[in-house]
């Protein structure tokens, strides 16, 4: 399988979790938080998938195309670990969705950085709430679950966060 | 249709003619030019492709994952149009495939290089090759090949080089 291949598939997972997500939150109220703009095109499938929701956006700098950019009260700029807190104290734990596409790709660097991660999101995602991440979470109090059809076990994470 | 779902389709429209370009030059011998290394995935899959061929790789500078990036031998560093001529010199008209990712995303300066792109081509690119564009380039003596099934019209662009 060719980086093409694996690319494809890592890209149509995410949307089929996405999709999926968004079918599973219906009935839970709260914001959306993407972890990552990086070019924008899932922000852009988020802001799709959910019109009237509020949508929150972290990180480090701007690189989106310019349609794929929030304004500024829905931008989080800076280390994202850094700025969780902020948003905890804006919004408190009235989240019902994190997207998170923040790893590094360096597994011990990211240990330390998912180690953090999810106390940070449990102080903001409310019950019943999910959390989806294109890594694994160590996220013990959290459910894992079931993944779309078609997208096969650990391409993509999804984890309910319980009450 | 959100960015990230086009994205997609353009990916997969790649991926689909890349594959049914294989096929079509299963008996035309000759070289592989790749026109915008970028990260390099669509290299990796040209590589799988084809295996036993040489593979020319032309980009401003390298981008790409560090598995994904070729020997000196078969790289052409700068501006594509500039480099292609060298190319020429050196390999004749002995190319069998081209695949051409290096259009801006403006019409009017994408006009002009495309309009110096297909002459060059027209130095390297055996009888029988083909030219794959992920836009539409002004080659009215290349005779344009029917897409693969599931790929819409125009979301990606095949040719056939005459003789």
């Amino acid at each position: 399988m060719s980086r093409l291949d694996s690319f494809i598939r890592r890209m149509v997972a995410q949307r089929a979790c996405l999709d999926a997500a968004a079918r599973l939150i219906d009935d839970v109220p709260g914001a959306i938080l993407e972890l990552g703009l990086g070019n924008g095109r899932t922000y852009d499938h988020l802001r799709t998938l959910f019109p009237s929701r509020e949508i929150f956006v972290f990180d480090r700098q701007i690189a989106a195309h310019p349609d794929c950019i929030p304004d500024d009260g829905h931008m989080f700029l800076g280390e994202v670990i850094d700025r969780l807190p902020d948003a905890a104290a804006r919004l408190g734990k009235s989240v019902a969705l994190v997207h998170s596409d923040i790893g590094s790709g360096r597994p011990e660097t990211d240990a330390i950085l998912f180690g953090r991660l999810v106390p940070l999101l449990g102080d903001l995602v409310c019950p019943g709430g999910l959390v989806l991440s294109d890594q694994a979470l160590p996220a013990d109090r959290w459910q894992p679950l079931p993944l779309p059809d078609g997208v096969a076990a650990e391409r993509y994470f999804m984890y309910r966060v319980g009450g």
